[in-house]
């Protein structure tokens, strides 16, 4: 069976505890949006879109629990609630563009006179409510599309071996996956020969999460660590890499999981191509190029312990950056819900005419 | 002061375990060359020079306890017990050199009629009483050569930003270090500005060994995680990259800690030059490349678990090899106790007339 990690049912959230995993399975509930924020901020839950939908719930939840008020109240409690989950994991942008759109339907509801306070609010949940039912349809055609670019490369149209690094599965999204999609269609499809993750120190997204995936839906698939990248790539034929992505700036720099970028420098020099797995609410075209993306430095603490157990030399200092940046030039493709598109062609043909 | 790690006096050998570090520190008594094969094998002791240190001593404590015997059995013992300590860690090529070393001095003792048996015995330890001084006299004289090399690149002499991968230190040497003992030359020139090291996955040897010295010696020095290193060439001025070696071929094709290959590649990209710190004893001149190097794989379990609890998702598969090769083209310079070599010039050099 697939992997639920949000369960969602009209006014009762429960996420799946990424911190526990692999060794335990352990579903929180979600009551309100403090325990939204929290969730997302100390990676209980974590995935770019998995964040937005969790955040975003965590709202639909409380207002489902909350006493009526006015129109006025409703949208000014909706605009902070939601500014303040956007706070909680400055680099993903998915939580950021959901919180706009909500922001400019509460005012759209706010002054339609037509509908009073209840309906207002019943029309906002509803609109969460559709949120992880298009992500969903989102990632089945992401996986889609990749699944063609990555093939029409072969000869003989497959089968092919895939790196993969960090989560951006069932475990990052609202199911299916982004990257991890394309990695389930391509095994739909039974053209599937090897995938490889890495274990994306620090906080081990891909040993623990996408290695729990990949055993749960039996592909074929090998842990390696976040070193081993080049010397796989010397010494077995790697088809294509395939990694998710927090935010991608309008000409195509990517920020993702630290490791990305040097993954990235690795298989040009192997001449491998790299592909960005990205939601088109994952691209920020308010930002011209990488260099706006502020990068999320996080505790030494996840760098220095694991499972509260030291690990590093006490007294060491740590520099722990989230993400990094990868620069437009070593991205072969961008593989969106509208297709697969080069870096420079996003402004142009998802930006453009169709906004 | 200096860390001990091998404290060796007539008859009695103890190393530091450094499974335990860095948060425990417990010296364990070596007996025999049994005990020294199990203290390589399970990595109680790494780190290419410091292997064949041990393992030579733990044959010198063991002839200390042992009866005496005629000379031809003595001959043979030797012979076998040498051959016995070069199996329990295959890539690194220091034992094997100084097993070579010590039956060619057995087998010309054993054929001078003007000694006993006991006086082999003597003379035979004797020689592997030089073994550890020797490694640090060549370790300064690494240290030295390299910081020249590497101050000699640098406007206005410095200082310099140093990243170092897996542990090099007085550690894994008899003191000192190699690619260490080039931080520490730098170090005591006052000539060190920032020294990074990288976690070096699985076993963690730069977060617990190198990041343990660091902090010994009060060396300026931030840890950082594998997949992060080239983010740091992209942000941070890093001067050089110093490494270690396990085996380093004719053409100056290198072995060493997994990771090292990955590095090299980034820091080719970003235009910063690494220097491989290899005794001479670490250059094997039988093997003409790299591709003849045969690569150790070792248990999925050095990566699935750390201090015995499971960080891996069950039932995931591990490739783990423990060294990869670097290419000569992307080693800037090769530092032996002997000078800086470009690896073009380690045959004709180092093994041409002096060979």
């Amino acid at each position: 069976m697939t992997l639920e990690a949000i369960k969602y049912h009209k006014g009762e959230l429960k996420i799946l505890d990424q911190l526990l995993l692999p060794l335990e399975s352990r579903y929180i509930q979600i009551n309100c949006v403090e325990d939204g924020w929290h969730a997302i901020h100390s990676m209980q839950v974590r995935g770019a879109p998995a964040i937005a939908i969790v955040g975003c719930l965590s709202l639909a939840v409380e207002l489902q629990r909350e006493l009526p008020v006015e129109k006025k109240r409703l949208r000014r409690e909706i605009e902070g609630k939601l500014n303040y989950l956007v706070s909680a994991r400055p680099t993903a942008v998915n939580m950021k563009t959901a919180a706009e759109y909500l922001i400019s339907l509460v005012n759209q509801l706010d002054q339609d006179e037509r509908i009073n306070s209840d309906e207002m609010k019943a029309k906002f949940i509803e609109a969460i409510e559709e949120m992880p039912k298009k992500d969903l349809a989102d990632n089945q055609a992401i996986g889609e599309a990749g699944a063609d670019a990555i093939l029409a490369r072969q000869e003989n149209d497959g089968p092919v071996r895939i790196l993969t690094h960090c989560n951006t599965g069932s475990l990052a999204t609202s199911a299916y996956g982004t990257a991890l999609g394309i990695v389930r269609s391509l095994f739909a499809r039974d053209k599937i020969e090897h995938v490889y993750c890495t274990e994306t120190r620090p906080y081990n997204q891909g040993a623990r999460l996408t290695a729990y995936e990949l055993v749960h839906e039996k592909i074929p698939s090998t842990l390696i660590c976040d070193s081993t990248v080049a010397t796989l790539m010397r010494t077995r034929r790697i088809s294509a890499v395939v990694v998710g992505a927090d935010r991608v700036a309008a000409n195509g720099d990517t920020a993702n999981k630290i490791g990305t970028y040097q993954i990235a420098v690795v298989a040009a020099r192997h001449s491998v191509p790299l592909y960005v797995a990205a939601p088109l609410t994952t691209i920020d075209f308010s930002i011209a190029t990488g260099k706006q993306i502020i990068i999320e430095e996080r505790p030494e603490r996840e760098m220095t312990h694991i499972n509260n157990i030291r690990i590093a030399a006490p007294g060491i200092a740590c520099w722990n950056p989230a993400f990094d940046l990868t620069p437009a030039e070593l991205i072969t493709g961008i593989v969106t819900e509208k297709g697969v598109f080069q870096p420079g062609e996003l402004l142009d043909k998802l930006h453009g005419p169709v906004g």
